[in-house]
């Protein structure tokens, strides 16, 4: 052995090390917060159209239904009350409004780790929705989803590492009354998981009870107030162009408690919304806009979410369909609108049509979800676990969903062009009188980690390993992977004290 | 009933009966050909070094093992033979052979309704691979692929309109005389599907035999060359810059018989070409420029693909990832070069490295088709039902690869922004006094078949429905449209006398 390949010997061993530790959160091939931007489905010209026409929209078709008191601050900025009791909003206070809105908001999480950066093209998947249904996978069968269902998703995706927030996906159905619902669903995801949390509330009267809920969990209002880690998901809207009177007297209590906002327009194209793709972002890009003046009269610069989630019905039926093309389509068009404003935006992504996590359910879920990210959603909602165009949600499908995010992922880092990628020295050794392959090179030895994600349940084996290994089935791995997922135990559980502090306090069903 | 509304009813009753017809091909969702390039992953300045170093590895690395007949082709044109045997390109001579490349070609079809035009950035899908395995959905096992699975799958193919060419996807392991596999290969694939065929030969020698019998298909030699129908799937190089040398000689003949050359470059990132996503494409586009330098000096403008299809290692195990984010990005990285040169061009995508068409291999499938198809990829080979990483084929995951592509080419088909799918007046008239829902506006009516593709298998249904028609599984329906399929009768059968005349001259394994 010469001194040269000793020398390399050497450093091999020592990389072999070095491969064996964790990696450092700088050197992981895929973390949160990628920026995506490569994949453009509308043009300059397309996006100055849609805009024009939601613009019109503002001035011309305006919002119904808002509260006296959303109808008072918004004139108070300079909205017109029609006598039709429409809202109509002149051009220039669109204008104002995007002048003061937030660029860059932070969503926090208990952990700080966890924290969430919203701003340009940077990526995160995440949970949503509200499901009715659990999709149990070994009777294939629905029924109806309990608390304990959705603490265990939040305990599940705590260690999943490309699910970056738990956005509340489902109801418990279990919870009859609405307060306790709504009270349970923050402690069931709160005590699952220290990343950020999204939520919903039924009433208005619901959200000072949350609020003291979640000043025991921080440690006081002070606390909560500097690093508020639940936001409040908010359909401000029931398209097309009516604002939901309750829903936006919720928002006016979150903005008050210092809990940010997401702007949820969730029209359906073809059924509450124009079935033309870019006529249903249009709708949903008013609609926000819409909502953006309302928060930014309110407290410029409260971190809200432009929530532009339009949906696409299957025309047939005009029932719901979330894993089809159009509606990947709308989303990644939905996050374009959001770059052309400038402002940090969230849509849905990763629905599945499918009733059970089989092929159709994972060729729906990539498919809109990569597109999103290479698009560069800032916030990816639905993006695991949902099935039945958002009717149920499904633990096993959420764990083989973090696989799937994680490619989706790798897809978004893109391909890095360099001096050292493109260069030619491990070409020319090897070609030239070297081994003829590069199965041992240090360049690859060196990216295998860092340019390379593997999956943890997605089998790439060989037919005969895996007629070795006794042929796994995916489905049945994900079940062991849910049971250790829920058994394993999680930062997020609260002290002792405050926990019976908020049992004293409030009704909690989980026990 | 007022006029108006008369004349709308009937209006609508109109479009009822037009919709119960099938669709025109100009009126349907997607169509083969559609144009990609709305996904970029390398910008123009990661082009422009992606061709350098390319420029600057045939230059000075250059490719050994060219068989004495491409040698004098290629230096007669220009390339340098050094004293190691490999042949070296200048700059020039690459920018000579790009300018006599064939830039426009067609594919023809036995049917010319089938017949593929490749260029710009017009997408289609098709099969391909050389699968020695066969997925028994039912068993969940592995068998050896014949000539009949073959055949059965050009059968299916013929009626999959989202799957637009046959390469042969899998050998046929029961023909054990290599000369004969390749003619019953051809065999199984024209009597089974009138769209464009791929194929490869195992030796120089077989090509006569194969041209002998494509002439009795055709009609006469004549009517062969005028629409070649079969094209040459072919692994000129074995990478890293290495000519084949027999593959090189079945080109040669390939070129003198009139077929179409698809210049295949199936390096392996970390194994025969280099880790790097990106360094792995500048040996794909070397070694493909040599291939077109092979080509145009034997005949300018013989139809040549440009087959840049480097695959992705798991540098764990070495063993190939297909179903990989990487290997979704070097493909799309890929097609991004082809239009860098303006030459048509061919990638793989669409392979899963799950054994079965569970919901791993929907994931796998569909990220890769997709951004394949977004980015503008010519021809998508492999695209459907190819499992364990190219080792087995399945023909359900093949019926299902249909829906799966279908709905991307949705994507790739994209948003239309214009004066109809972003004007006002339907939103006005719906919200302003209108019925406050688009349901049955004449706008959505109209949009129903033509904007929105609708899957064959995939379940849309509610958990109710679905509950009610008994649960169906996805991988059954796709069995009983496998049986259907391969039932049904082909409009690729040969006459009768053509037929016989065949099986008289040659050994036809399939009865």
């Amino acid at each position: 052995m010469t001194d040269t390949q000793n020398r390399r010997a050497g450093g091999r061993a020592a990389r072999k090390a070095a491969r064996a530790a964790p990696l450092s959160d700088a050197m992981r091939p895929v973390r949160p917060g990628m920026q995506g931007g490569t994949y453009k489905p509308l043009t300059q010209l397309d996006m100055e159209r849609i805009n024009e026409a939601a613009l019109t929209a503002l001035e011309e078709i305006g919002l119904a239904d808002a509260p006296q008191s959303g109808i008072d601050i918004m004139v108070g900025a300079g909205a017109i009350l029609g006598e039709d009791g429409r809202l109509r909003y002149p051009r220039a206070l669109i204008e104002d409004m995007l002048a003061k809105a937030n660029r860059e908001i932070t969503l926090s999480a208990r952990n700080p780790k966890h924290d969430l950066h919203l701003s340009e093209k940077k990526v995160h998947y995440g949970t949503a929705g509200a499901a009715v249904h659990m999709v149990d996978v070994q009777t294939r069968s629905y029924r109806e989803s309990t608390v304990r269902d959705l603490h265990n998703a939040a305990r599940i995706v705590e260690h999943l590492d490309n699910i970056h927030f738990v956005q509340r996906p489902m109801v418990c159905r279990d919870i009859l009354d609405n307060r306790e619902m709504d009270l349970n669903t923050i402690y069931a995801c709160a005590t699952g998981t220290e990343k950020h949390i999204g939520t919903s509330f039924t009433e208005p009267d619901f959200v000072d009870d949350a609020f003291e809920m979640l000043h025991m969990i921080a440690g006081g209002e002070d606390k909560w107030r500097e690093r508020p880690f639940v936001s409040n998901s908010n359909c401000f809207v029931v398209p097309p162009m009516k604002f939901a009177t309750e829903s936006c007297q919720v928002m006016e209590k979150c903005i008050a408690g210092g809990m940010p906002i997401l702007l949820l327009s969730a029209g359906q194209a073809g059924a509450t919304a124009p079935a033309p793709i870019a006529g249903a972002i249009v709708q949903a890009v008013a609609e926000c806009l819409a909502g953006l003046v309302y928060v930014n009269a309110i407290k410029p610069g409260h971190p809200a979410i432009f929530g532009t989630w339009p949906f696409v019905s299957d025309l047939r039926t005009g029932a719901m369909s979330g894993g089809s093309g159009e509606q990947a389509l709308l989303t990644a068009g939905c996050a374009q609108m959001h770059h052309y404003y400038g402002l940090p935006g969230g849509a849905a992504a990763g629905i599945a049509d499918a009733k059970l996590p089989d092929m159709q359910a994972g060729w729906e879920q990539a498919m809109s979800n990569v597109m999103a990210g290479l698009t560069g959603l800032n916030m990816v909602y639905e993006a695991a676990g949902m099935h039945a165009s958002l009717l149920g949600f499904c633990h096993e499908s959420l764990i083989l969903g973090d696989d799937l995010l994680g490619q989706a992922m790798r897809c978004v880092r893109g391909i890095e062009v360099s001096e050292d990628t493109v260069g030619l020295e491990t070409m020319r050794a090897t070609c030239l009188g070297g081994p003829g392959h590069y199965l041992g090179s240090d360049q690859t030895l060196s990216l295998m980690q860092t340019e390379y994600i593997y999956p943890v349940l997605a089998d790439r084996s060989s037919p005969k390993e895996w007629q070795e290994k006794d042929r796994p089935d995916l489905i049945e791995q994900a079940v062991a992977r849910k049971e250790a997922l829920i058994a394993a135990p999680t930062p997020a559980a609260l002290p002792q004290e405050v926990d019976a502090q908020i049992r004293q306090r409030f009704k909690i069903h989980l026990n």
